[in-house]
């Protein structure tokens, strides 16, 4: 292989933060209360300056410009203004498939298989020969869960074209089983899957985001919680996740409605940036093989490169791929990939809505992983990951009491700590210009773009050592 | 009220409908075929030829020229190609907003308010203030339904600023109550909503959408079943009404679980194109607001002009305006609009998502309103719909075996009929360059665009003539 190229300062890329104001600042503040009268914006951080954002720099109302390590809830894949996105985006193929959107399950574009194999299709997992476009990352996963629940009914009816029965196509207009199936999907503590009815049943990040909403009676089964430093820790680790697949099995076998699919994060993103071994996962395949669950691979966080792989199950060496695997965010398209036939229903229609996704924005992801590979940015983002992870490590030693559980080495730039003074240090790296995010109820998630390298590495790690040197100042 | 001004063919229209093959062509099996092996693509009717399709003409690739009468299952707004859209689409600021979509509740871009504002919000419902952007019509639902939950337990605990209590904090973890409350939607009958596992717990179209999916345990009401001519059976139907809104008024009281709303199309658009009068729809918002229960109007189909007002829920008159109003398809862009502050939720994050609906959406919807409002096509439609209603009511009395129950009189273009051989005649019409859909059992539903006129009108007529004789002909 090729050496990496370290480049300088990217075109156009500013030499570094530049903070004019307070966050919010004046600017902010004022755009935010005006939206606030007719869009909700009690969440609003900072208003972006899009256009005059650059590469990993995000620049504010207010003239502020910070290094985004957080990237739009790790949403952003090469970059503001990434110059080969902006001729993808100006190409008379996407006006007319922004202008000219199509029913894609009745009408497709002319090229829309070529749109799917010379995109999306390329960068499949291994054993995905099929996609399903959605809109969002709950979208795929629900997606994914209609396939699983099809799957599983026509499994007991012991043949694939056996037809509904009366009683079937009877009590689903009320709801009610059989038409209506008591059926499972199996997600894990402290997981992620979205926020629609469905998705958001599998989801088990915080009270705040399921309270005062019907839930289906769905089991959780325990995720691994690590103890770091790993190579400390092994044999400890080795048995608690042992107990965690021992848990789940118990739970595929006795949980009183039929398990249609288990669903999983190859790193809960959400809930606190929460790591398992490949061993963990190579397990979850053998026992859901084993009891005829199916397996979806939640990729909506990890995927597309952030990992230093495209996907982050890439990292388990599966001999056995997962049957379903979503994706969403970087992809800034959404979907899941599938290789099974069989979770084709059996019938069209069936699984189907008016959209079936965005052609748009399938064209845009197309042009991000031609990105991808143009820069090699993937193993950029490996390279870039490995040398980061060392100089936390460094860091880690030096502030132990504001960075524990230092973790996802050899994951890319997917990398977290957890901090007991997480939000006020995140708040102080803003201050300093260096965007950061928060998972689960401690934890610093790392999320850069895929085009962050050593040098924005260094520009953050000067920034973090002046936040931690001063937050140990105010407590001595 | 300037007169409405007839133009002929629209710029770049062909003059009609020009069919080289059947349908479909080979060329369109041939590129369904290539599809398929990596996209379902059972349900493909022709693969289309966008860049050469305009206004209401939907070109395919083997070059076939139709009237399209269906409008990619009607959310086609201002025809194919339209140059408005062109420029909007192509503008920087699309560019921009493609190319570097924000998580727009934490990092909004600085113009998000002004696009809401010059845009969807200029044609907000009477009494809506806000809106919640969504990506598809099944999430904007979706997002009304968490809404009325959390309305409803917020009024459960006396005061909309009450704490979540330990108990609920943990249940809900567990997707137990009270943390995950028991609490119903009631939807009506050959109802549809969308597809995800919450809106499609409240779609009661048609067996296939549902079979093998799990669903919430929610009630649903008789959506009346009207007989037409109107005139004719109009003190059945005002009493058939009633009945509906007496057993909707029971399952209000008495459904075994609280319902936090009910959620109703303001005419059925795939349950069959079925009607309610004004006055039955006024009576529901009396028993909505007796009872306490909070009134979605999904105007995902009926949206956006088609009914020849802008809203369909304009047509009734209410003194008392619904809580939320749902959109999608036309518009291009989703969400929900309400009026009630209320219906934030006490606290940010609880109403989130990475995306919160598409700028660059919401961008291509103002251009959308602009062209309406340009060409005075919202007016126009409900001109062209009484044009064509007149028509086809003296075609329905020459082939009255082929056309019962013609519906929709002063509902702009939103006109359907029920006929027992409906696929047959949708299939001979497509053959003469007609393109239809259906809905329901054995409804045609007709959906043109809002640039239909009296030309595109008599086009269509004068092949629906030839089909009806060419059906009669062979019965005979």
């Amino acid at each position: 292989m090729a050496p990496l190229i370290e480049i300088g300062t990217l075109p156009g890329e500013p030499s570094g933060p530049r903070m004019h104001t307070d966050l919010p600042g004046p600017k902010s503040k004022a755009a935010a209360a005006e939206l606030d009268a007719l869009f909700d914006a009690r969440a609003v951080q900072v208003v972006a300056d899009y256009e005059s954002s650059c590469g990993n720099y995000l620049v504010d109302v207010d003239g502020n410009i910070m290094l985004d390590l957080y990237a739009q809830i790790a949403s952003i894949p090469v970059g503001y203004n990434n110059a080969g996105l902006k001729a993808a985006a100006s190409s008379p193929a996407m006006i007319s498939s922004l202008i000219n959107r199509p029913a894609t399950g009745n009408f497709p574009q002319h090229d829309w298989a070529a749109i799917l194999q010379s995109g999306m299709m390329r960068v499949a997992p291994k054993g995905m020969t099929q996609v399903f476009t959605a809109v969002s990352g709950a979208d795929a996963n629900e997606l994914a869960f209609k396939a699983a629940f099809m799957w599983k009914c026509q499994k007991r009816r012991g043949d694939y074209h056996a037809e509904f029965s009366t009683l079937e196509s009877s009590s689903v207009m009320e709801n009610q089983s059989p038409g209506s199936p008591h059926l499972s999907i199996l997600s894990f503590k402290k997981g992620f899957h979205g926020r629609s009815l469905g998705a958001l049943s599998a989801t088990r990040s915080k009270s705040i985001h399921k309270l005062d909403v019907p839930a289906f009676d769905w089991p959780q089964a325990p995720f691994p919680s690590l103890r770091y430093p790993l190579e400390q820790y092994e044999k400890e680790n080795r048995q608690h996740e042992q107990d965690c697949i021992r848990a789940t099995e118990r739970l595929l076998v006795e949980w009183h409605t039929p398990i249609a699919a288990i669903i999983i994060e190859p790193i809960q993103s959400e809930g606190g940036d929460n790591h398992a071994s490949p061993n963990f996962f190579r397990e979850l395949r053998a026992i859901t093989r084993k009891h005829e669950v199916l397996m979806i691979v939640d990729e909506v966080q990890t995927g597309v490169g952030a990992t230093g792989k495209f996907w982050a199950h890439e990292h388990w060496d599966l001999q056995d791929p997962p049957d379903m695997v979503t994706f969403s965010k970087k992809a800034q398209a959404a979907g899941y990939f599938f290789g099974n036939p069989h979770l084709r229903p059996n019938l069209p229609y069936r699984q189907f809505n008016t959209w079936m996704g965005d052609p748009a924005r399938a064209l845009l992801f197309k042009a991000i992983i031609d990105e991808l590979e143009k820069g090699d940015l993937v193993r950029n983002t490996a390279a870039t990951g490995d040398y980061l992870f060392g100089r936390l490590e460094k860091m880690a030693k030096l502030y132990p009491n504001h960075m524990a559980n230092l973790r996802g080495r050899g994951q890319g730039t997917f990398i977290a700590w957890d901090s007991p003074q997480r939000d006020l240090l995140i708040k102080l790296a803003r201050k300093e210009g260096v965007c950061l995010g928060g998972s689960g109820q401690q934890a610093i998630r790392l999320r850069p773009m895929l085009i962050f390298r050593r040098q924005h590495a260094d520009i953050f790690i000067t920034v973090l050592e002046k936040v931690l040197r001063s937050i140990n100042l105010v407590q001595v």
